[in-house]
């Protein structure tokens, strides 16, 4: 079969698995539904084909595993089954079948790996349907916390009755911790969700690292007064100074390498055409590679914001209200996967940070990770028009399988 | 009586009428209610006492008519009886009680005018009940559209049939055009519903011209995009580029002489922490005290949006949704006004604009006009804090006193 044909393949799969969905525009796949069922039996169906050996796990992560010899530690791999409502195709649940594609190309070819590979498919990440998230690669890595089984859906349902309907026992979920010393690594193949590949004409992406994240709540109060009656000099406008905030925030992202910064919401008060607005609400979210320049530009941009508050007369409240430490990805995988992409490859592979968070994100608890993009039509992502080309897919199974071939169980291993 | 103890008279009177208020903060006075039947009541009997020959025209307009010489034209002045909901006792109505006081003050010292004076209490000029306002001015100026009488007010109820249940005939409003020949110009006092004669300590502010107003309803759509995946150099950032528009209206206003520019209402969308804005919609409004200021402002500042649009590849849509001319005040009523206060008073008076709008706008339509400001506490209006200081009050009622004595009506009259 050419490669080519593999990633048509993988479509197939896709598509099978994307009828998996509640009615409506997209796929809208929510964790421990009749959804979420009907995914694992096409999943199951798939690795079963590719002569892996299926169990669903207490988390319902579905794993799929390709025996090695005994004693040497396991290579894990995969992504989650879970969509957003009405999202994509791709998002997630490629990065199951890709992996489990390539294992079954190899196994066509006669390979035999000198180590044990599984495949998983986990649950919930994209955390639609409970306010929690990565229970799966948390419970592998011992870092869930089992007071989210109380934790209801938007009906009421717990986590923990959710998934007892499942048919899973979450007092089993401590159990799943595995041993570093049994683990090789984790890859998982995402789309970008970007697009910076599309843009570069590549197909291939190799994450250096997933980028920190914080955010703030940024309050700023002046005086509301009427727009004909308040002179210009004496105005202190809430609005002009979360306007001044905001590009302050675009322009320090714009001079940093690899640093995002937004503003994404934004009310005004009282907002009405006739009046200077006397508090503006802002968020302002910030995204680094690297925890220091995440920090550095938190810091700049609340002495900005101080700055502007004082000398305009505005009363400012900035608290910081979410953080999340950037996962490095290991520099021994980033070099694996950087030798399967040749340069006849199309366009080559080109390094880049994740700003998206992942299931990896929570798996760096447990081993080394590492992580591949492939490229998205036009960047989009958790909306119907997702699209990855069968190309950019082959293209995808492909460097995971020569990632397969090249990797040394001694090399990996820390 | 000094003169303090006339702005102490006023307070008194304004006490009265301000009880004539929905329950409630503040006063929440409407045309063609229960409160404005009372009002007039209290109005009728400060007129009296000031020896005005009282009546009701069929616009609702409380009219005390102090008679002059057979054939001259007639001084009007006046402002307005109905207040915004929750708000103060001396927006509009004490634009009424001053020029009566000081009607007053002059017949107790035995003065007789050689013109008749009459003072008007017009029934609606917040236009918070009806979507229409300035009714009894345009009536008198000939510029009342009949069909305004068909509108509703929240209740459903026409404002035809408000003015026959309070007795009213509209019909007859055509009948009560004035003639410009038999006017010798019309002058109001009101608050300045700003801080800047409180800020110089200065008791009346002298009115140049009533600002014009424009509208502007600016929509940028760029493409929302998730606040991790989308670099910062491919955003089409929506809310950035509104933050450089609203700064680009404060600059130029800012170096403007009498320009405001404001943007006052802006929403995003989506609006979301992690999103970067795909498209703001915000309001601009520009008041200036020429019609030629407001209009180069309007085209700068489109032109700015056009450039800041094709800058970052957002597109634009802007529409001018309302505009209303600047409203010159007479130069030979503002030379009058200026010989009214003397340096001795205290600060002198200053010349502005107002950047409200007011009765006398309409008025205009009619004859010259003139306008008197006083301070009003910490700027405040349209609020239950409203407050005129009574050495305020009294300033305002000398200098009506005094414009009255040194007007003579060949001077005056066009």
């Amino acid at each position: 079969m050419t490669d080519i044909k593999w990633g048509e393949l993988a479509q197939h799969w896709l598509d099978r698995l994307a009828a998996c969905s509640e009615p409506g525009p997209g796929v809208t796949r929510l964790p421990f539904t009749p959804e979420h069922r009907a995914a694992l039996a096409v999943l199951t169906e798939l690795m079963q084909q590719a002569g892996l050996a299926v169990h669903l796990d207490a988390a319902g992560t579905l794993i799929g595993r390709m025996e090695g010899p005994e004693g040497v530690p396991t290579l894990l791999m995969g992504s989650h089954q879970d969509s957003v409502r009405e999202g994509g195709a791709y998002d997630g649940i490629m990065g199951v079948v890709l992996p489990v594609l390539a294992l079954m190309k190899l196994r066509e070819h006669g390979v035999t790996l000198p180590f044990a590979v599984e495949v998983l498919a986990f649950a919930d990440e994209e955390g639609v349907r409970f306010p929690t998230a990565l229970m799966g690669p948390r419970a592998l890595a011992g870092t869930f916390d089992m007071t989210a089984l109380d934790l209801q859906d938007h009906d009421g349902i717990t986590l923990r009755r959710a998934m007892e309907d499942f048919g899973l026992n979450p007092d089993a979920l401590p159990g799943l911790r595995r041993a570093p010393s049994q683990t090789l690594g984790w890859v998982e193949i995402h789309l970008e969700q970007g697009p910076v590949l599309a843009a570069a004409a590549q197909d291939i992406g190799i994450v250096t690292s997933i980028c920190g994240i914080e955010r703030h709540m940024i309050t700023l109060t002046g005086k509301a007064a009427h727009a004909g009656t308040m002179p210009m000099h004496l105005r202190r406008d809430a609005l002009a100074g979360a306007a001044e905030l905001t590009l302050a925030a675009e322009s320090l992202a714009r001079e940093t390498d690899g640093l995002l910064a937004t503003v994404g919401a934004l009310q005004v008060r009282p907002g009405v055409v006739n009046a200077v607005p006397g508090e503006v609400a802002l968020t302002l979210e910030i995204r680094a590679p690297e925890d220091a320049m995440r920090a550095q530009a938190g810091a700049e941009l609340t002495q900005a914001a101080h700055d502007i508050a004082h000398r305009r007369g505005l009363v400012l409240e900035i608290a910081r209200t979410y953080a999340q430490p950037a996962t490095p990805c290991s520099p021994q995988i980033i070099e694996g996967l950087s030798k399967t992409v040749e340069p006849s490859d199309r366009g080559g592979a080109q390094h880049m940070a994740s700003g998206a968070t992942h299931d990896t994100s929570a798996m760096a608890a447990l081993c080394r990770v590492g992580m591949l993009f492939t490229a998205c039509r036009d960047g989009v992502s958790h909306h119907p028009d997702e699209h990855v080309p069968a190309a950019s897919m082959s293209s995808g199974i492909t460097a995971l399988e020569r990632y397969l071939l090249q990797l040394q169980p001694s090399a990996c291993h820390p």
